[in-house]
């Protein structure tokens, strides 16, 4: 493995992309799941989006939950937003880093937001200065980059031509989110890399729901592109709301769990993320879809009976 | 993907390691796993096993499963036993693929088997000429070779040791057992790196549990070194009644999933095996941990609502 990447940076989204797309948990329980992740040497963190609350109940208490968080210096916090609105209430709080997402297919992006993806990328070209003037960096994260459930296939070069697009407009990092786990390795390898030849300088953190059960395989290839940035949610939290027989993200700590045996650094305790895993299950109430979580790490041995 | 290997075998291994680790399940429902089973295309069924009824109940129908299973003869069935008795047993019900099973790990073989490690090689040396005159063919299939859930890390060269020794004693295939989910990409790259120097002409099959989520990255991984040979069990089946927090064999319908996406060719119906997956399903009562079953593949669109 020796021309992997020696250290990964993972950004923990459970309690956004996880706990939004569970059933609602109450806002103590989200300030604690933030505080305990910022305990786990994760650098960085997706605390909350900044939704409209009809639309998405489960972050209706965004800015409570951001206001009570025990902010740690040593972790960058992200707020995900869908539009001006948003992007006011992220920056009143004192969120710095945010998320805007587009969908690459039409058919989602419609679903989602009532509108093509074009129309979706014209208003992100204009938050963004608006974002930039507030002197907060802006991520433009490109969901079903790996397939639609709709559509089916997204062509690479859709999905390569909205980097160009986003990057044009003064975008300072770019996510591809596999939305309802249709990533494969083949998928990883045709998108990466006909990114990376576009633009090679662009940062680029990639997004696995684990559907299929190819996440870990998705971000095997990746890292052997040289891929460095991923997200993960705890325990697997999440899903998708839009998109039917879609299961959670990855889970983080079987992320780190297989970084860690192959020597890739995430500075993350594996032990600690693991009790937040059990504290993430607990306060959803179902079990979560993480074999690290259930069996332990492999390193955890049995006592003969 | 240039380097990859353009076709794949897989063997079925769902009614014997898949049932063998579940409730038990009517012989009527075994036969018709095994039949369902054959007309996916597969090409290697692991039927059943000739173990003592005492030791393992849900085997205990062996011979009467054979017995009823219409038998197509585009699929190479194989047998599980543990001694000699039961390798009369299979030669009389007509076997000629035997598999044996040796632990890598002392502390595992002595839990299995109440012998050291090179006890049961000793044995296996004795097994393999009677079969042999038989006419029957023989895979050693060394469990805990990626990690041993007692002992923890096993060392690849003990692995490899076993290897030359049973390969000298005769043995004609060679299966590593992941048996408690223990692999990850490094570890199937040090091993298989060190076995392929070793023996490089030895056929090696590959057989990993999904207990951390590694399953489809172990394989990705061998895949890259070349390695063509895989098992799986329809639906993720089993686990390991002597392997506390283990979970299933990794599910076929993932594997050929994966595979196909990818342009490598199984021979396999994934829509067939699919339905297999579902009747498995509906046989042990319990929703089985495969993506694949639960979510369909990547190819099957969701209808706007």
């Amino acid at each position: 493995m020796a021309d992997l990447p020696s250290t990964v940076s993972i950004r923990e989204v459970g309690p956004r992309d996880g706990l939004q797309n569970e059933a609602p948990v109450p806002t103590d329980d989200k300030v604690r799941l933030i505080d305990a992740l910022s305990q786990t040497g994760v650098k960085r963190i997706e605390a909350v989006s900044f939704v409209h609350p009809k639309a998405i109940p489960q972050m209706a208490d965004a800015d409570e939950v951001w206001s009570r968080v025990a902010k740690n210096p040593l972790v960058s916090y992200s707020a995900l937003i869908p539009n001006s609105r948003g992007a006011q209430r992220a920056l009143a709080a004192g969120f710095r880093e945010i998320e805007v997402v587009v969908s690459a297919s039409d058919t989602h992006n419609r679903k989602n937001v009532n509108r093509a993806t074009a129309e979706s990328l014209d208003d992100i070209a204009e938050l963004i200065p608006m974002l930039h003037e507030a002197g907060a960096t802006v991520e433009v994260i490109i969901s079903t980059a790996f397939g639609c459930p709709y559509e089916g296939d997204v062509a690479p070069r859709r999905v390569a031509d909205i980097v160009d697009r986003v990057l044009a407009d003064g975008a300072d990092r770019i996510a591809f989110g596999d939305t309802t786990g249709m990533g494969t390795p083949r998928r990883v390898r045709e998108l990466v890399s006909l990114a990376r030849d576009r633009q090679p300088d662009a940062p680029l953190l990639l997004h696995f729901h684990n559907t299929r059960g190819t996440a870990l395989a998705n971000i095997l290839t990746a890292l052997e592109l040289g891929i460095t940035e991923y997200d993960a949610a705890v325990g697997g939290l999440g899903g998708c709301p839009y998109a039917p027989g879609a299961t959670g993200n990855v889970a983080t700590e079987e992320v780190v769990h297989m970084l860690h045996d192959m020597g890739i650094d995430t500075g993350i305790d594996l032990d600690a993320l693991i009790s937040v895993a059990e504290m993430a299950q607990q306060m959803v109430g179902k079990e979560l879809p993480s074999g690290v979580l259930r069996a332990g790490p492999r390193t955890r041995l049995t006592t003969l009976s």
